[in-house]
């Protein structure tokens, strides 16, 4: 078996093309593992990093899914899946966004215990590493009694941003730690991004659909955003947002290429690395929001659109937020050289500092090596989560609903037939004490009204299974009521 | 004795006159305890809050010290005394500040151990309860291991919303736990008021001097400062205030009426009420800055403006980084009920939610009455620092300097004369490991060039003497060298 034909295409593609006709033709089956991928590179002869971006292709396209720690497997084929969404979308003109009414709703019902929540993109506290944190903040406040006495300026602890700088080539930049400012979370981060880049009124484009947060900080700072059609498998798309850049001042770009929020997909490299073009040629700057890098189903970190960047102009803003602690408010940004002054100036007058002791406490768990065996378990969890909750759409939702196969992160992008209101299931979701994110508020233009974000971050029980299979029986009350 | 007169003044100041009248006269001296508030209020039959304004319009004038505990003796007679700034001021156009690049010139200084650091407001960390807080962070570990699992939403922890709500008649301000957003910082509070009352280009009048860090707000926002002379014993003036609300469409007021930073004064009650006043006939929203309200020299909290705010227009901001820890990253905004929901918004656009942990601890600080006593400890210290660095400019500086004689906070505004060039002095005295903030980064119009302030909060000690002795013989130098 040898794939090195004479086929047009990059290597790792005529790999995956090879494991996926086998899959086609019975040879590999439903939940078969498949070569490691240090077996496959060298019964292959081909470099590691080449399977590992034919295994990430065929993962995107759900044909193979990883299992942390025991390698990948063949997944259960799309029509045993409820179909993946369409999501439709259309370039819009840019809008003043209006979405924070609906979204202080859903971050308040996360507040309540009597509710269940698929609304917030929230983790279960259990697979936070709470224990091995509190025994390191316990030991700084033993070591270090005055650990908090004093303003950690702008660009932020030193040893944190080492370690974040340490880490960084896993995701494909060298960072030294002057290239980083420490935030209070991913959301400072992008705030600060934008302050640099952009002004009030100015417009800037981002993924339809997008984290609704992103559309409020937009809002918040008096900027527009438009969104530019996003496919769902490989991300925003560069024709659109060229007949955009052509139609609007655009003065920024912000979006997410690993493990998207609301969509779950994995840019495939090319697309990184066309994007990273696209801006060069165009001199705009990229914020790029990694908040879920770390959280791929499979132990591969992918890379950050950042690490192609020659130019300095992709903003790179992540935290811990996702992975440690949401309540530390630990971020970061790597603006680049161009930027960075200006962004600890920002910084500076935004909110001074960054708390000291959880920058101590998360560069002391960065240094001595837990991250990524707790990510190792974490994914394993994410994922699992993720498949109970589609198995339970797949048997309780109505027929022909439609739900993304993210390949990271923790949360479902579920799409209703056309005529479907989401709105309409959030109240009356609500009524049953269950909340959901209506698709409209990932856009600025009221988009995707017929779709709903389901987080898939909570403890798992019966409480939780039995209110997902209630959310299926009024999304069918709702069809059955229009027909 | 009596002072119940005919005299066409309040009967405050008719007593403050008395005793003023008795040190003129020797019959009391220097370092003579006045009577205890409670003695005098029987024996003048009066009230003892009239008392208490005439203690404070006393030490205001620098003839009264309050020593904590003790009560009120008389002060070091004003001719023993450096006189006091004059503090020329003119109203000058609004303008974009730019006073950046000097400010992170001072942040840095304080980063760098080989610094004598009289440069930025900071305390020694000896001054902060930071055993009690790290006993109180231990046992939230223990008793709470998932505190920071979660997102604390704005409005921000209820326990610390209530315990900040319960002190709030400490400042004469009746509010209630919903009245209250927390905050990375009172600089963070500051940010969320003025992005909602104003935006980019807006003009926005401050006191002149002003603290640089407000100065960086304004600018990293694109607003408008505007400077209006104000005066080193009774706050912003009124009438120049007035003048400019005529000449430029000034959006809103942000001033520090308790132990303001760089002048050290507390504003008389009158005043206060007189700026409410103004405030209301303008529907001019004030942004109140309190964040030294805390710390004045006399044991009585003095109010906040906004405790006679009946319209809503006054924003209230502090923190607890000047009392209890800067690294904590823990403030707090009343909004008031007009702007309270925008600033929740805004809160979570610009950094989601506010540390969890240190809410907690501040919260149980608070609630178990640590917070007063541990103020009354500070403040002494913060009096007796004063006085040591006063005492050692007056025997080093050139003849001639005048020197601030605040009665709250812990920073001195020295003047030098009319040509001195406090920059060269600031980049003299970093030459020499001396770190010094000079006037006109206090200042968007670039006045008060021949001022510095110094911070008073460090660690006394033989070096820092040697070091603010150093600096009034740099100070000499310019002097003879101009000659």
């Amino acid at each position: 078996m040898s794939i090195l034909t004479s086929e047009d295409l990059p290597l790792y593609e005529r790999i995956a093309n090879l494991i996926e006709k086998q899959v086609a033709d019975g040879t590999l089956r439903s939940g078969d593992k498949v070569l490691s991928i240090r077996e496959m590179s060298r019964q292959q002869r081909v470099s590691i990093s080449t399977i590992i971006q034919a295994y990430w292709l065929l993962e995107s396209k759900g044909i193979l899914a990883a299992s942390p720690q025991s390698g990948f497997y063949v997944r259960t084929p799309y029509r045993e899946l409820p179909p993946e969404p369409e999501c439709k979308q259309q370039i819009t003109n840019s809008t003043t966004v209006e979405v924070s009414d609906l979204v202080s709703g859903i971050t308040s019902a996360t507040l309540d215990p009597s509710i269940v929540s698929f609304g917030a993109a929230d983790l279960c506290p259990s697979l936070f590493p709470n224990s091995r944190l509190n025994k390191i903040i316990s030991c700084i406040l033993r070591d270090n009694p005055t650990h908090s006495s004093s303003y950690d300026f702008p660009p932020g602890l030193e040893n944190l941003r080492k370690a974040i700088a340490k880490r960084s080539s896993a995701f494909g930049c060298d960072l030294g730690p002057n290239d980083i400012v420490t935030t209070n979370g991913c959301t400072e981060a992008m705030n600060l991004a934008l302050r640099t880049v952009a002004s009030k009124g100015d417009v800037i484009a981002i993924e339809s659909p997008t984290y609704y947060g992103i559309l409020q900080v937009i809002e918040g700072l008096g900027m527009k955003a438009l969104e530019i059609p996003t496919d769902f498998k490989n991300g925003m798309e560069l024709g659109s947002l060229s007949v955009a850049l052509k139609k609007h001042r655009v003065k920024a770009c912000l979006l997410s290429s690993n493990f998207q929020n609301p969509l779950g997909f994995l840019m495939p490299e090319d697309k990184k690395k066309e994007i990273v073009k696209f801006i060069t040629k165009h001199n705009l700057p990229l914020i790029e929001d990694d908040v879920y890098g770390d959280l791929g189903f499979s132990n591969n970190r992918p890379p950050a659109i950042k690490s192609y960047d020659k130019k300095n102009l992709v903003l790179l803003c992540a935290s811990f937020s996702k992975t440690l602690s949401p309540g530390f408010r630990v971020g970061w940004i790597a603006p680049g050289s161009r930027f960075i002054r200006q962004i600890q100036r920002l910084k500076f007058t935004n909110s001074v500092a960054t708390p000291s002791l959880q920058q101590m406490a998360i560069a002391e768990f960065l240094e001595t090596g837990n991250y990524d065996r707790h990510l190792r378990v974490l994914r394993r969890s994410l994922y699992n989560q993720i498949q109970l909750v589609t198995k339970t759409i797949l048997n309780h939702f109505p027929e022909g609903t439609r739900v993304s196969r993210p390949v990271g992160g923790f949360v479902l992008w579920v799409e209703f037939h056309n005529k479907f209101d989401s709105i309409k299931l959030y109240r009356r979701a609500l009524e049953e004490k269950i909340a959901v994110s209506p698709g409209i508020i990932f856009s600025a233009s009221k988009q995707f009204k017929n779709c709903v974000r389901i987080n898939c971050g909570m403890q798992w029980d019966e409480r939780v299974e039995r209110a997902l299979i209630k959310l299926g029986y009024l999304a069918l009350e709702q069809k059955q009521a229009k027909n």
